[in-house]
């Protein structure tokens, strides 16, 4: 399989799998559901989730992903999109080509959505049954770093700078600061989760996150780029919003061609870093390309 | 020391240690973190962390309690109280006697500190040194009950509920489900991570989660009640709020007399559960008569 074919089929893996785990029992809760539903299925990418799986396959490519772990990443991610598209928040009509959850259900609902959404996270990681393979103390070690990375020092701080800066003069700091933790930081919380579900020895493990780090920082800069370059079409979201906004991003610091450079260096170094894992990384360093070159 | 010096000095302790678990090292975050203090440090009973201690020292007097578990709970609940009181919840700008927290911070900003205490919770609840006397098991199981408590088929879930009926005519079955959900499984989660904490036995762990339930039952009644009879300056919120959002509530289903002899029943049942024991726990006997004649 090319590398299409092979992510097509990982993001396949994790459509069903999500499928399942949003089988819940609660009729009362239908509307409540289908909200959370509405932006779970809303044809997102599956990044993170299948970062996850493939730090898992690199370290063992015979391993079985745990797909509970990779979903929990899918539901923090869009309860943070869910949120972050709010009136009071970014205030977003659109989101992949469809209305935002708060269009569709209301802000009460978006916000309870979001908070489902996130806490069911966390109920997916404490899964005693999540895998025979993961010790007990590994599986706190996880639940850790994912709270860390989606929280008030992670992804939440990195929001909360990013809506402080609107409209102000932000220094490359800042910028580095909101950039490493509004994306980077989930996603390389993404690929650390895979490498402890393969029971990574510590030099695996911290090549790994070395790897979600640049890979995170270059995915963040893309998305810069293609929030300047884009359509409005071809993004499904609302293009030119960020310069609207007067948001903090790498094209409004740098310029296109720099900010470009600097993704290419970032990815160039993401796949240096993983040599040690031989022929099992090639799939990592074609993901590593395609974050790089995606056009949406 | 009489039930009200136990409490305050319980409650003194989770103030103490609530403080300790949010100094957090960001001067970036100063806002954020100012946000989220503001809320959890606004007044609140601690009822919940004050029950997970209580719940433990019943099954061991003796016990050195895990305050970190025990203040995850108030992070949970100062969380659910941000969100409920935003504009397009139940919009309320007064809680414990303060402008709610977006009146203060804006909207964006409560909506971040929500999220960031809600995750911090998750944070705590996986330390690794939250106690050298739990098991990696017992604290997943423990991470596990109190996402489901507080997620969408428990507190989220009864909020969306509760908002879902503002105004309907609703049946005993839907109001006992919202009252269930939205303030009884974060109480009785409390009382079962407390008995985790102690390593409790099948059947203490079956007895204080019914306790759990029973007190949660009474202390959501009171709260109806308390919204009917009570002087906004008694409550530090909005009296009267329940009846103008033609909110689902006891008293509206079953008039003020039968709903305060429905929380007496509840809380001597309660009180019945606790007999196996013995002597110690007296407290928690105690603190199920303070939840029913509690005047905020």
């Amino acid at each position: 399989m090319n590398f299409k074919e092979t992510y097509d089929q990982k993001r396949t893996d994790v459509e069903h799998a999500l499928e399942k785990l949003m089988l819940r029992p609660d009729g009362r809760l239908a509307d409540h559901i289908k909200a959370m539903r509405y932006s779970l299925f809303a044809g997102g990418k599956r990044v993170r989730p299948v970062l996850c799986i493939a730090a898992s396959q690199t370290i063992d490519p015979a391993i079985e992903p745990v797909m509970t772990v990779a979903c929990a990443f899918e539901c923090i991610h869009t309860y943070s999109l869910i949120h972050d598209d709010l009136p009071a928040m970014d205030n977003d009509d659109l989101r992949r080509g469809k209305p935002t959850n708060h269009k569709v259900f209301g802000e009460a609902e978006a916000i309870l959505a979001g908070d489902g959404l996130l806490t069911y996270a966390f109920e997916l990681l404490s899964d005693p049954h999540v895998s025979s393979r993961i010790f007990p103390e590994n599986q706190l070690r996880l639940i850790r770093i994912i709270a860390q990375a989606a929280g008030s020092l992670g992804m939440v701080g990195g929001q909360a700078i990013d809506m402080d800066s609107e409209g102000k003069e932000i220094s490359f700091d800042t910028l580095q600061y909101i950039h490493s933790r509004k994306t980077g930081a989930l996603i390389t919380a993404s690929v650390q989760a895979g490498a402890i579900c393969a029971n990574a020895s510590k030099d695996q493990f911290a090549a790994l996150t070395c790897y979600g780090e640049k890979i995170g920082l270059a995915f963040q800069i893309v998305d810069d780029l293609l929030n300047v370059e884009g359509t409005t079409e071809q993004l499904g979201k609302s293009a030119g919003s960020d310069a609207e906004l007067e948001k903090a991003t790498y094209p409004a610091y740098f310029g296109v061609e720099t900010s470009r450079s600097k993704a290419h260096e970032a990815i160039s170094a993401a796949k240096d870093i993983l040599d040690i894992f031989g022929g099992n990384a090639v799939f990592l360093r074609e993901l590593a390309d395609y974050i790089l070159t995606r056009k949406k």
